[in-house]
């Protein structure tokens, strides 16, 4: 069995997975201590107020330097500017391993930076609220989820192992997939859904008025669903759109053409093609009972 | 305050939103008896058994014969030809009331075939689950939730009043809506909602097996709050964007418009774009939650 316990750990980017992921370390006695860093004085001054780190750093590579683990957990696009930050205070050994919803643009953007003998081991625990900030995190919120590791080929299978064993502890499932192939999921499950729910939202904010205050009214129709999916973080999830830009890009290739369609048969009332489509999807949801995940 | 109490009320369409409702008006003892029919024996004979009505009849126009109140609560799109059915059979006075999420069509569809002296009170319960049939009911599902009544100009105001405290002693809000209005607002909040949840996965559905499989295990990231919305009834949903197709063509324009600008931002990196599309949305969950309808 792997140690998931870390004596020193920095954890950079205090919001909704950083400070849970802390929070449930602490929790577990899996760590010595915990350094915390984040871009504005009030977060961090906010971090050490509730508690979840031990010590606060004004300056990544500060936060970063004799730490056996640094966990990035910051927006992804803050990532390469990041890792060229703490690249030179790494200590031989140290573990960099990150929380982010896109697996390959952070491998392309963390690794030239890291120095010999640090080993990365990319990571993305499936989990999240519509809430963000470090008041939004909680220790339970990885019980039970997935978290995806996606270490590059020849990534130190000790450093993979401790990862992996950390998130257990936590309480998460853990799987292993190749990062190309976890961004073409998650484009999927996760991004497109995002990037749909974002889309009917803002559209219902340009209607004129009077409608727009009835749509907030009768939202229980299926729209509020969107609004709370609509109400994540938006730099968190402006980064993600940016970094999977090609994994997006399809998924929403291959919507569009099927929404042509839909819409094609609602305009020369093809009953039967309707109801043959929304029946096939009526047995996607029963597949994910099945697999626990509902 | 009018009358909430019906002494003969027919109930045509016995599936989760006619059952519920049946069985709301029973437990608040607002009828004395129901008489049920549906298409299929089979229904018909579930519901007999549930006990949600008290007889049942394998035609309409037997069902609707010397009833007080008629409500139509089959799919939208049979309402032309249960209208036409029942017209000869309804006694003056009676009041012909629906439960479907589209009024206008309801209203052309069903206004032709009702005799002189009885009164159309078209009403859509803003209520629901992915679920369907006469099992699916349940007597709380309109507690709390709106409840839309469209009635044409020069309704008879005293049947609008008494569908209206029927609803009321069910435990809905009230509201009233001219019917394209309705059909406009709900074809934001709810119809579309639902089309796109249905084409997204519908596309999961056409992608390769193993892909399609990973698709399910990962479903927690957003895919599976559009499951739930895509696990709809097929066949209510088939007739009401048929029944709606104006409304829905209209939005969908818009939401098209909306979600092509996104995708250019994506293609050409315009973070700025993204992150101010992302930021409005979330205002629109606030204004939800202020409402109450969270």
């Amino acid at each position: 069995m792997a140690e998931p316990h870390f004596e020193r750990v920095c954890l950079i980017g205090l919001g909704l997975i950083g400070s849970s992921l802390a929070r449930a370390l602490k929790r577990g006695g899996l760590v010595g201590e915990i350094v915390g860093t984040a871009r504005t004085p009030e977060t961090r001054a906010k971090a050490l107020e509730l508690g979840f780190i031990d010590r606060v750093e004004g300056d990544a590579a500060a936060a970063a330097r004799d730490a056996d683990l640094i966990i990035l957990a910051a927006p992804v696009g803050a990532n390469a500017a990041l890792a060229e930050a703490i690249g030179p205070a790494l200590k031989p050994g140290a573990i960099v391993t990150d929380v982010g919803s896109v697996k390959q643009a952070v491998i392309d953007a963390v690794a030239p930076h890291l120095p010999e003998g640090v080993h990365l081991v990319p990571a993305h625990p499936v989990a999240g609220t519509e809430e963000s900030g470090p008041e939004a995190g909680f220790a339970e919120l990885f019980e039970g989820r997935w978290c995806i590791l996606t270490p590059p080929a020849g990534t130190d299978a000790d450093a993979v192992a401790r990862i992996k064993a950390m998130w257990r502890a936590v309480g998460s499932n853990v799987d292993e997939m190749e990062p190309r192939h976890h961004d073409m999921v998650l484009a999927i499950t996760s991004h497109l859904p995002h990037l749909i729910a974002y889309t009917i939202v803002g559209t219902a904010t340009e209607l004129e008025n009077t409608l727009q205050q009835e749509v907030i009214k009768f939202a229980a129709g299926g729209f509020r669903d969107f609004t709370r999916i609509a109400a994540s973080d938006p730099v968190m999830w402006r980064d993600i759109f940016l970094a999977n830009k090609d994994a997006v890009l399809e998924m929403l290739g291959r919507f569009d053409e099927d929404l042509t369609a839909l819409q094609r048969a609602i305009r020369y009332g093809d009953g039967p093609a309707l109801e043959d489509w929304f029946t096939r999807t009526r047995a996607v949801r029963r597949s994910i009972i099945k697999a626990g995940q509902a």
